[in-house]
């Protein structure tokens, strides 16, 4: 009885392990702010939720990525507002890169979160098995 | 009996998941298409295959990063030609892209695939165990 | 009594993997020289350490990444020397992009360490679990 407990516990462990590996995730890493890298995550971020509406997608920002999501900054404010409201899109920005550049939460883009440690966002993401993706061009 | 099977079972699933983890299997992101970037890319490769010859490497290409593999683009194209006869290398475009930029596969150099979303291939190989490098300089 | 011995090396393959998933372990990638990536890559190190002393970084530098580490080259060179002397933090580089820059290991900074191939010291690490960061910005 106890070995059958124990391979199912086993077996059950296994399965989330693998199941984490089928599922469409993905956390692209955002360090740039220049306008062509706001355009390529977002279409990045647009394509990925086409592909697959099913698809999760977290845009983390961090160091010199958080003008995407900063309001008289970004230059894909609309389409970030926008894909905030899918329940599959997330864009995180790292605190302490806010904290750094003196910038407040109310100057943030609706629907855009914050995370304690942008770094620590991404590597927890890819624990679970999340797909990661460093945004560049 | 059930149990050994259970187990056996349960065993073959995490000796996978483990044996993904020990081969050298690396996915090359690559979206610059600039020159350096080729040759960056092109040098990598040869070396993880000089490194071991038994080593898996793919390179994806999206974004910008077509011109590698664009025949009248490519500043590598003898390398990729060369490196694409390997059975342990291969070069994979996403077709999303190349529909973008009206890239036609009749421009692709001899033996570079085609696959339908460059992110998800990067992401499925992240889920298989393989290595991510981005490719940038 | 072979299946409990059975079941035991299972789970403990298995829980060896979920608890490789939980540390805060991550590995940079730095492939770019210039004193901006030099000084984002240490304030991530530092970033990190800071947010949990507990924390095992490692930067790993091939291709044009080396400066970083380099007496005569490095703008971090303090940063670097005194952050390899925290035993959760490592500098290591990859002797194949020393030997084709001509640079030799007199020339690195104190606690700097060499691998024999800098893709396959980062790949390694993703396979432990390790998560994975590109310094670009």
């Amino acid at each position: 009885m106890k070995k059958i407990i124990l391979s199912a516990l086993v077996l059950f462990f296994c399965s989330l392990l693998l199941k984490a590996q089928k599922d469409y995730k993905v956390v692209f890493d955002l360090t740039s702010g220049d306008s062509l890298s706001q355009q390529t995550a977002i279409r990045w971020v647009t394509e990925v939720s086409k592909a697959d509406p099913n698809a999760q997608v977290e845009v983390v920002m961090f160091g010199k990525g958080l003008p995407l999501v900063i309001k008289d900054k970004s230059v894909m404010a609309d389409a970030v507002t926008n894909l905030a409201t899918n329940k599959n899109v997330s864009f995180k920005v790292c605190a302490v890169a806010m904290a750094n550049q003196k910038v407040d939460k109310s100057q943030l883009l609706p629907g855009v979160q914050t995370v304690p440690d942008g770094i620590y966002e991404i590597v927890s993401k890819q624990h679970e098995g999340w797909g990661y993706i460093k945004v560049a061009h």
